[in-house]
């Protein structure tokens, strides 16, 4: 087969599959020469092939796009028809849409729309959310940080907005401070932006390097959000591939500066979704270095900071920055309590945009939340609870890579969470993780389908796996039946 | 005097004034042509003599740039160095800046700058407020929907996240649904996608509708953040005349649907802020119906929809739309709560478009502030609550209009709003109102001055006063201070 047909199958079926649904635009031309790494010539063959067969159309001024009887035979992945559980789960997504007519969305990769619909099923009774992206909730102190939040409002008749805008309440800001202080990493508390969690963060962040047509550099796998953040903002991304031990191949990231203007890149280094492993300290210097060299700002999210399964909180990009070019993410959502969206930036030297976004984007964040969190952190047991749920992952990984062990069949391969509560599953390269991810849903299971953490078709037959969750024996049920699916589909 | 002349002059006033800083671009000079409505060559005209006046330099390739040696004399509004309690203000604001040096913003037309500058100096123990755009908060039941807060975090031992993903609170947008229909206003509750505040709602919709480059239609003046919105999206903004009394010159907004292509249309038909007028319904229907015949998205911007002083409440735009091109925005934070940042939007065929940026900009809105309105709607007096505002406001809208008129000089001219919190002061046209704002924080009073209200000079002699907060002999020292001042520059 050659290289074009071989593009053509892929993006036939990544159509069939729902990836691209009816109407909608593919990716240009320039941008799939890319995406695939294969030249223009190639992927202009492999869409006329696809034009040939009737798959896509090319339309005067516009682009190609999905012709409208190509609709995936079982409507993708927000539509699956399966029965069981499964059902419930896609007939409340169908129920939530609009009975108005949507024109067809513009963004040409919607890795957003996979991961939405994959969240919403996971929302609707999931028996084993093996799929889910957040921790098991019952594990944190909320009820604690709502007697908190609770204090508060009776100590105050009434509360001015004004007085947390951002960069956001003072105190929370100094207990920030102070928690990266008492880890050996001193910060400068009037570096820190308070965000509606990481997410408003890296968007800001990226927003604040980078703008629409620039091209941005991320690990493959990635998680999603930064691909996220990047289509949406207009921007390109480039997958560097990523090492499942050391994180981001820094030869090769050195080599596509060297070959192309990159406005910014954006890693993960510690515990990174999905992949798991924390960046050694050398590389990461040697990323902050390469940066300083090209001028390159670094989108830093280390959401997972305190999740790790070590003896110490593993350094982030910004201890190593003295160029104030690393923009450093991160929030409480995965430590304290996602349900909150409290996160925060300390962007260096973009500090002064980060704000002025952050009070264009959402005004400010939500007071009580920000002042329930501060007091919780002046007073209470945050590294207790750290210490609990540092153990109880570290066990639940290692049950987690055993059941994959036994279960799953042959030329399954699973990577060594060094923190974080996800495991990455490498399936034979013959099972689809999309077929894999309906065809357990239809028995009320989610799993995280690997097109989730790439544009490219690289992961195709990858699973994310959570193992928040206390083990039960419906966990070890879960296990074998997508075992026994991964073993039919091998 | 010559239009560019007069032109450049403006120019040079703003630099001093601090709105364009030392080091920043100014406008392109089509964008200048088309903020000031005059000829390129004007334009050109007047660059020529800024940088013969040495005010501003020309870069290859980058645009026209402020010289460093053209920092303001008092530091612009940022860092006022008036004594009294503004040095307390302008101190806090100033402490609050990065160490780290900060190149210089890449926005044309900082006004979100100046606003962000001025919400600085009222939370700085501001004595008299008028200068605020929130409502005073003692007014509003925050603690009776703490006690809500309190109630749900006490009923349950964990939050699931995924439960409350976009659109939002199931029981929260039925309740916003309710309400509407109440009104008269039947929605559809798949409709409503739930944001953090009505700014989320705004920037949303915004993008949702147009992209960088697009041009967009505002009133003029307008509420600023429909300018930061498009600022921030790299969009343009035409600005079309509006009526203190009607609204929206629509005859002058059918001459620029004419001229040239309009991406969307941002207004706000009830009690617009700054101006405080009610777009009657004929307008209304006749704006909704331009836009239908230029297939042309308006978003509005209704969050003062509850706060009227008639019998009844208005209508929306939303209310006369059949073809689902209104993106209707909304919230609660005028009206029960601004901290709790609690907003929707209607977006109509745009709805899934909205839905998913709203995922990727914060993923979700906070949980339990979600669900704590909704059970106030539910279970309380917010009909009784509203009541007591809108009988306040409308007493409180008679006295500082009365006071104006006794205070201020002869030339000064006030707006009649019809709802809302906000009075619209016209002064001699020799006042500029960045001056008596500086004047006045000296003395600590904040005032809004009309700057940022437009890209445009229109302005200058405009000031917005916030009369939300009760009536005290410290009110009516403030009023006839600012009267004082404003006599003496006129």
């Amino acid at each position: 087969m050659t290289r074009y047909e071989r593009l053509a199958d892929d993006i036939e079926a990544a159509v069939r599959r729902g990836v691209f649904a009816a109407g909608e635009r593919i990716p240009s031309v320039r941008r799939a020469s890319e995406q695939h790494g294969v030249s223009i010539k190639t992927v202009l063959h492999a869409y006329a092939l696809l034009e040939s067969r009737g798959v896509i159309e090319s339309r005067p001024q516009s682009g190609f796009f999905v012709r409208e009887a190509m609709r995936a035979p079982a409507g993708g992945a927000a539509n699956a028809t399966a029965t069981g559980p499964a059902n419930g789960a896609s007939g409340a997504a169908t129920k939530r849409r609009p009975s108005r007519p949507v024109p067809p969305a513009a963004a040409p990769v919607d890795v957003s729309r996979l991961v939405l619909s994959t969240l919403r099923t996971i929302g609707a009774q999931d028996a084993v959310p093996l799929g889910s992206p957040y921790p098991d909730p019952s594990l944190y102190p909320w009820r604690r940080i709502n007697q908190y939040a609770n204090a508060i409002a009776r100590r105050h008749a009434s509360w001015n907005l004004i007085d947390d805008l951002p960069p956001g309440n003072p105190e929370l800001i100094r207990q920030i401070a102070r928690r990266y202080a008492e880890n050996g990493m001193p910060v400068d508390p009037e570096e820190i932006v308070v965000t509606v969690g990481a997410t408003e963060a890296i968007n800001l962040s990226l927003q604040a390097v980078a703008k629409p047509g620039d091209t941005v550099a991320v690990e493959s796998p990635t998680y999603y959000a930064m691909l996220h953040a990047i289509e949406r903002l207009g921007m390109r991304a480039i997958e560097v591939s990523t090492h499942p031990e050391t994180g981001l191949d820094l030869e090769a990231l050195e080599r596509v500066l060297k070959r192309q203007k990159v406005a910014a890149c954006m890693v993960m280094p510690n515990f990174q979704n999905p992949l798991g492993f924390c960046m050694p300290d050398e590389r990461k210097q040697q990323l902050v270095a390469l940066a300083a060299a090209h001028e390159m700002p670094v989108i830093e999210n280390d959401v997972y900071q305190e999740l790790y399964f070590g003896q110490t909180r593993p350094t982030s990009l910004k201890h190593f920055d003295t160029r104030g070019l690393v923009l450093h993410c991160a929030s409480f959502s995965k430590s304290l309590s996602a349900s909150y969206r409290i996160g925060w930036a300390m962007p260096g030297r973009y500090r002064a945009q980060v704000e002025k976004l952050k009070f264009l984007n959402t005004l400010t964040t939500p007071s009580v939340p920000q002042v329930a969190l501060a007091d919780y952190l002046r007073h209470d047991g945050y590294d207790r609870h750290l210490r609990r749920v540092r153990r109880f992952y570290r066990q639940q990984a290692r049950l987690m890579r055993a059941a994959v062990q036994r279960f799953f069949p042959a030329g399954t391969r699973t990577s060594d969470p060094q923190g974080g509560y996800v495991l990455w599953v490498e399936l034979p390269e013959s099972v689809d993780s999309m077929r894999l991810y309906q065809a357990a849903l239809a028995r009320g299971i989610t799993i995280g389908p690997g097109y989730m953490f790439s544009m490219r078709n690289d992961f195709h037959h990858y699973i994310r796996l959570n193992y928040s969750y206390p083990w039960t024996a419906q966990t070890e049920a879960a296990l074998k039946t997508l075992g026994d699916l991964v073993a039919q589909m091998a």
